[in-house]
């Protein structure tokens, strides 16, 4: 593992999603690798963590994470652009090959059964909470975050370092039709 | 109702929150009105536009939605930072007055019965689709984006405006203890 890769205390792990973030979401089943790209990931509670997914039954990655229960929430940089969006318009079911085309590098952490992409910012690994009517009436799936890393070149001592890193490592906050914006500036309220 | 104010056509709100902005969430009920700050609003669905939205029983503001089944979400900008952080930390439960001590201005859009926060970038009136499991286990709510407006000087033709107006205008993304980023720069992807 990347000697840059650090454990996030899952009591943090929230602020790894709180800003807002597009992911990238893996999942394997069955010798099968995805990996899309989500802009509706959401935090949900503190303790245990937990967040929400958006997933599509048009996903490939429905299939697998619905077999498996478990999946992975990423914070890919702007380094990762391009490859961000050709994972979020790119379906496994069209191109078998897509992990492969798409050039994206892949990893494991121990004791985690679930593929997780390279030099990104963060890490989340999730474990379904099974809610039947969420999943089928609004393809709405939660999960608990049951491990959390960050690079910590970018995110160190529970704080994200953007305003003191190069901007190649900011968050890509997706609008539509391939259109990004990168987190920007830091302020702090001085209100109490 | 500011000249700047236009209407934004229900199957393009979601990209008022796609990029994950803090907002504030107003409601209405009994003659009571309040203002609570959330980072944990995400979209849910295109068509009819849906949203999540996470509101703890603690909050003044989750009485007044169950009564009325009405919230409005807003994206609240730099200028506002100090006033989304206010109404983020105080309750209306601790200050009846809470509202006239912030310093919010409201104001409202024929039509819909809920308090809008003036000068914000958007603003997006939901009614709650009833989800008693998912309210009660997870304080989770599920609207449904019934109107939807934008400050024409920052989102404009279906699309924001950011980098081409002043960094006032800038979406805020919470992260934890007062601390925030705003929006950043703009990029495409090249990729199909």
């Amino acid at each position: 593992m990347n000697k840059y890769i650090a454990s996030v205390p899952l009591e943090k792990a929230f602020r790894l999603i709180n800003h807002g973030a597009t992911t990238l979401v893996s999942s394997r089943y069955g010798g099968i690798d995805n990996v899309m790209a989500a802009a509706w990931v959401c935090g949900l509670d503190y303790d245990p963590p937990k967040l929400t997914f958006v997933l599509d039954s048009q996903n490939k990655t429905r299939q697998l994470v619905e077999k498996s229960g478990m999946f992975a929430v990423q914070i890919p940089t702007l380094s990762q652009l391009e490859l961000t969006h050709w994972l979020g318009t790119h379906s496994l079911y069209d191109d078998p090959q897509k992990l492969e085309h798409s050039g994206v590098e892949l990893f494991s952490i121990e004791g985690f059964d679930v593929p997780l992409v390279c030099d990104c910012a963060a890490w989340l690994v999730c474990k379904v909470i099974p809610e039947p009517h969420n999943e089928q009436a609004y393809d709405l799936f939660i999960g608990e975050i049951i491990g959390a890393w960050a690079d910590t070149r970018i995110f160190r001592n529970g704080h994200w370092q953007f305003e003191n890193a190069d901007a190649s490592w900011r968050s890509l906050h997706y609008i539509a039709g391939g259109h990004f914006y990168t987190i920007g500036d830091a302020f702090d309220a001085k209100s109490e």
